[in-house]
């Protein structure tokens, strides 16, 4: 494969967002997790999950934040293994990770209690309640499984310029393994930022008057994405508005500007029970039932066993 | 006690913040927790933990964010408590949380693993691999003890409208048991908001260019807790800095300002192992030694030990 050509994003990430120091170390994993994974005939996923930190200082104590808890990211990557597929996690840090989200909602510590007496040759273990957490022999199992067969990949990220830098290489990483590859961008992604060289360094004064900001836009990652760092990949954007009217009509937009495979859009209000999977050629409306929902089916599944046919039929042709 | 005279701050929150549905239940139950525990010889903290959220959209999907974990919160909640105190968390949804705070480094499912064969009445029981976790137990226990005798009354916020309105429902409820009570303003509260009259109500659109942001001071709550809610409390605010030389002249200006009683003036890098306790007669510097973190003493243990005493000493006067 040619070498990419350099873009004006590549410029612009080098020079406004800092690289991380691991940055290539996590794409060499990453390239050897792909192969190996496409190796043994698995496509392969990058999901991104969760919101972006944008820092106001340089010695950060504020930042610009993204409402997002990475639930969707996490619960989609467990139905991405359960369909065959090998999955790197990139992810916030501390934000809702697949398997171990089940424990987000409680307080942990009231999940556990000494075992109970008789069992004499276990006391002082400390066990787990399973009527607090029912579900939790059938979801260690699985977590542990998944562990032992090294299928799932997790990176961290915390702030916008690590989020980027870490996709560009997973970009580049993935490109080894051409149509097999899938992006899954479900991370909600700040479109603002205040470069580094208009930044103050300490913390801003708050007797210094009300503040005033001003941020500029974020480079369109997606677009080099698509043409240039991995051009044979199955690409997937996320759009989240909070107003429905302008959704079908913004998707559909990002689909001509950026050439890539599907949209999924989502309203705020809505997202847990509806989606639209746009395609340049199809609208489909993914809905869950009152009986899903009793039923404690997600969205996620059938998102992603609408998107993996849609990846089957694309890495034929 | 007179009615505490309505001050400029409580009509601006009342205006430009909106009030929690839940902050009289709220206060009710503060009021009646405050009250047990004085009667039974107990002193009352309320500690305020974590950064607050401002929501740049009324739909909120971006916020603006302070760095806090939670950490000193949390971890000075357990010292006060085996001080003898009750402690009210007012803490930031998710933030780190007394005892289970020691879970938040690890992903929980890689501390738990099926009990072992040979215990064959317990089998399907999931355990506490106590080699990943070696204080579990001690730290479970006193949890439970904790929770039996009712010393912890965690109160949830996330943005900062709700902070302010249920610490000054906090206050009045404080009030109450006049001396007796301490206020540790440990969170890492906004400078800055947007008012809800010059917020959009829908996702800024990116397309619009870059962003400009103009916020508001948020008012000192501090003046009006000192002098009308909560007067004849024990009140430590904390100062967080990551200019150290700045640090103890605005420590003491808010001193000046406030009329309270302490300042924890601690700066960024080093706040984990250096603070300054400043009274309007007094600095203390506390400070851990090498042998102190190797045997894992925490900065907080000395905080609330030197507070305790002073509070001592204001209540004997």
């Amino acid at each position: 494969m040619a070498e990419p050509r350099v873009s004006t994003i590549d410029g612009k990430l080098a020079q406004e967002f800092a690289i991380p120091s691991h940055v290539e170390e996590v794409k060499d994993k990453m390239t050897d997790f792909a192969k190996r994974h496409a190796a043994e005939g698995r496509r392969v996923v990058v999901i991104t999950s969760g919101g972006t930190k944008v820092p106001l200082e340089s010695r950060t104590v504020r930042f610009l934040d993204n409402f997002s808890s990475g639930r969707r990211g996490a619960s989609s990557a467990e139905y991405f293994i359960d369909a065959g597929y090998a999955v790197i996690f990139l992810h916030r840090h501390r934000s809702l990770y697949p398997y171990t989200r089940m424990l987000s909602n409680i307080n942990m510590m009231d999940a556990l209690q000494f075992s109970s007496a008789g069992a004499a040759s276990n006391s002082g273990e400390v066990v787990v309640n399973q009527q607090v957490l029912p579900n939790i022999t059938k979801v260690l199992k699985r977590y542990q499984e998944v562990k032992e067969r090294r299928l799932l990949l997790p990176i961290e990220f915390s702030v916008l310029s690590e989020y980027l830098h870490l996709l560009r290489a997973a970009a580049q990483a993935l490109s080894t393994i051409g149509s097999k590859a899938m992006f899954y961008l479900a991370a909600a992604v700040s479109d603002f930022y205040i470069p580094a060289s208009e930044m103050p360094e300490h913390k801003i004064q708050s007797s210094n008057g009300p503040l005033q900001l001003r941020l500029n836009m974020v480079p369109k990652i997606l677009s080099p994405l698509v043409k240039d760092w991995a051009p044979q990949a199955f690409v997937i954007s996320f759009k989240l508005e909070t107003d429905a009217t302008i959704l079908l009509e913004k998707a559909q937009r990002a689909l001509d500007t950026y050439r890539h495979q599907a949209v999924v859009a989502n309203v705020l209000d809505s997202r847990r029970g509806y989606v639209m999977v746009v395609t340049p050629e199809t609208q489909a409306e993914l809905i869950l039932t009152e009986d899903d929902v009793k039923n404690d089916v997600e969205i996620e599944e059938r998102i992603v066993s609408n998107l993996t046919s849609a990846h089957k039929k694309f890495i034929d042709q």
